[in-house]
């Protein structure tokens, strides 16, 4: 670090990943976070939110900043260059970001597939676009590709329970009635594979997430000493495992046409988290999701609800994680009130 | 008390609620609240709000509380427990309600009637599950079935202007284009028959509230040395009467065949607070009303806006009495900061 | 002053605005702002909104105050007296002010026109009504007729940039697929005036602002020492100029009636401001707009990304603008914690 802005955990240096996770601990343990009164954090959500709208909001409180949150009421954001804007953006991203960017000292934006173009969404035209002309630091509160509050948030919980480093976890998918973001599977995986543990990525044929997280994924887990596997089969990667991560996605060859994916969707209804299938990981395996999660069909009440289950640690984990992370933010950014952005003798002419 | 839960004020015993109205008219004096700086109200609206969501935002305010505040952008919420969740909710409140009782120390909800299930909605399963699962005390901020911090703000109205205790205290229903919930009237009618009032509940034939609900007002009449009367006879009921209460709701038999409601409600157009048959009170009798109120249909203008009516005062109270539960929760919850959930040993494996 | 209401800024004396102007731009130099612990602001956004929403929420928390925040989630208002009703309103504005001024010190309040009867809604019924009944100042958050934060913002980037007095400032029209609000160009125009520029008013035949508006411009312009010129012709506006303020609005003829009124907007793509047409007004003009912005409708990229352009400093503007605001109406009415109404012996019989 200094960290500038926090778009993907993987991104990440190794040492800072494991302060940071380090860190979280210490204010989950009540260690009183710094003080940055008088700054201000800003929350954009283009989309719905639960976890991150309550867990930021506290955050910034224990912070001592002042906060700007806008959920919905909020027109949609262009993020092209060069177009012309007649059709249903009535602002550009260069002005959003720029304007609120003079608001506050750390702005975060959440900002969801909406399935029209594969290739230009997986860039993350929004959340970007806010990274290159906001001003401040940027913190990704769910993009399209990258949800990396809940990375980091998951890999406190991991070190929280001492999960051993080359303890063998996999990432599953399951079924879900819609076709889901890849942004928590892309950032869950590389997690895992930054923090050396056997990471298996589990999924039926057909639901691959983007060969670039994947090898991503693979020379992150060759750095950290630890391994990393694709497999089709879930009774080979049940085997051992340490730790089991649910979560549904989308297929990525169909990501513009729902009615294709659905079917293709359909038959796999049987790719449930079940005590069944869940009981054949080891005794003290964990049980983990980011949440929402569909009983019953994610996963079994009897896996969910059981001592297993870590998800509302993982949950919790959020608050402190993001706490960190802004402290880390705005440490590195100088201590000055509200920003110093003085209008330059050119700028006014 | 120490008050876990506010859920139903009719729950509160005698004593309680009548110190938690003078602490309301202590406050509205300006009275300096208790303050509980680092400690933190999550407030979660299901359904739309202007009195709820204003005064609850202020107390905490004036509490020194940091606020986690959820108004729309959220997604629908499963009660029911064991079920295949393949529908339209897209998380169960076991987590909603434990993810959130990790971020705040007291929690607001209010979720109103679907009209889909009158037995298990009239259970308020939302609310309840909140109450149930979130490990902090839970405020109802308005649920299918009561209505608590406005029961207590009548109260402390009624407390401030020194109604006397065998005052007529005349629950009309009034006509609406809507088949309203029965919160309000089901926490009002308990809370005049609690402060030991002469409590008439008038009503035309079909818009009976839940037998249980009157069996308990008159029951809590009694016990407070007041009296219970249900009547359709709008002549005898407003004569005498020092405080009128108007409040429209749908009738239960129909709660799920709002058509067939309609029918029924049509011809009661006349059940309206006219000057005409409210001028049949005393003529120091006070009108009151919960808000929002449609004027001309529920109430005429000469009645709302006469000296009688006191239904600003009333929601002025929701700031005060609301202030007067945060400081009765938290006071008895202890002062420890965030609160402090240590992951035991047994959870953390 | 004293300020009460912050309703039209070309209702407030020329020095007062001199003052506040001069006072924004302290406080954007990092001057202190005043403190008002204890007190609040409320906010009413009946319309989406960005900027406002941000800027006002960070200058509440640079101020010191209590914040309530309504965006959404709040059912319609009926502004009309003597109404019966029963149609979609579910609540009064005399109601809603009269509540929301007892929860708070000053309320703002933004509500768009509805496009359904052109002489009523340009009276700003919920906007004047909030401002009759609240009890406490209210500041106009922007209004069917007027958007006075804007102006005063654009009024204080006027003078931060030393803009000489007798500059020809040009409010032109622009083309937008929408028949957009008024608000802005009357309060553009009405600020320029006031500022004693030499004001142009540009837009197309058939784009008349109300006449009161373009008598009450050069009324001012006369008393400010400046002039007054309304054109349609677009070379002859464009020489000379030292700012060009693009905006579009809907033909008001047609307030009602949007399809006639595309008709007589769709030939009207031409007026956009280009580089080749903004290229024949003085090197060192200013090109400004209120924002969100249609790039490449309103103005083209060339135009918006020069040197020349000066829209994120109008919109960073708001911000201290707000605060002057805010700073003048609670000095106005008196440094007393919430405020005290304490009811009378009349209103509590």
């Amino acid at each position: 670090m200094p960290m500038n802005h926090f778009y993907d955990l993987s991104e990440v240096d190794f040492d800072s990943v494991a302060r940071l996770s380090a860190r979280a601990l210490e204010l989950r343990r009540r260690v009183k976070p710094r003080r940055f009164e008088g700054r201000a954090l800003g929350l954009l959500f283009m989309d719905p939110s639960l976890r991150t709208q309550s867990s930021f909001q506290r955050a910034a409180a224990l912070l001592g900043l002042d906060l700007v949150h806008l959920a919905g009421n909020v027109w949609n954001l262009e993020t092209e260059l060069g177009v012309k804007m007649n059709q249903d953006k009535a602002e550009h991203v260069k002005e959003a970001a720029r304007v609120l960017g003079r608001y506050v000292d750390v702005l975060g934006v959440r900002s969801f597939a909406k399935s029209k173009d594969r290739e230009k969404e997986l860039q993350d035209p929004l959340v970007r676009g806010f990274m290159q002309y906001a001003g401040v630091p940027v913190i990704n509160l769910e993009s399209v590709r990258f949800h990396p509050c809940q990375a980091l948030a998951d890999r406190v919980t991991l070190d929280q329970i001492h999960m051993s480093k080359r303890a063998k976890f996999v990432l599953t998918w399951a079924y879900h009635p819609k076709p889901l973001p890849v942004a928590v599977p892309n950032s869950t995986l590389l997690m895992a594979a930054q923090r050396g543990m056997d990471v298996v990525l589990l999924h039926p044929e057909g639901y691959d997430l983007e060969p670039e997280i994947v090898n991503r994924a693979r020379e992150l887990a060759k750095q950290a000493g630890g391994s990393f596997e694709v497999t089709h089969d879930r009774e080979a990667a049940i085997r051992g495992a340490s730790a089991v991560y649910a979560k549904s996605w989308g297929c990525l060859a169909h990501f513009c046409d729902p009615a294709t994916e659905a079917t293709l969707r359909a038959p796999l209804e049987h790719w449930q988290v079940t005590s069944e299938w869940f009981g054949k990981a080891r005794a003290d395996a964990v049980f983990m999701h980011c949440l929402p999660v569909r009983r019953n069909v994610v996963v079994s009440d009897a896996v969910i609800d059981s001592r297993n289950s870590i998800i509302i640690e993982q949950a919790e984990n959020r608050l402190w994680a993001q706490t960190a992370v802004l402290e880390e933010m705005l440490s590195a950014h100088g201590d000055h009130g509200v920003r110093t952005h003085v209008m330059s003798e050119e700028e006014s002419r």
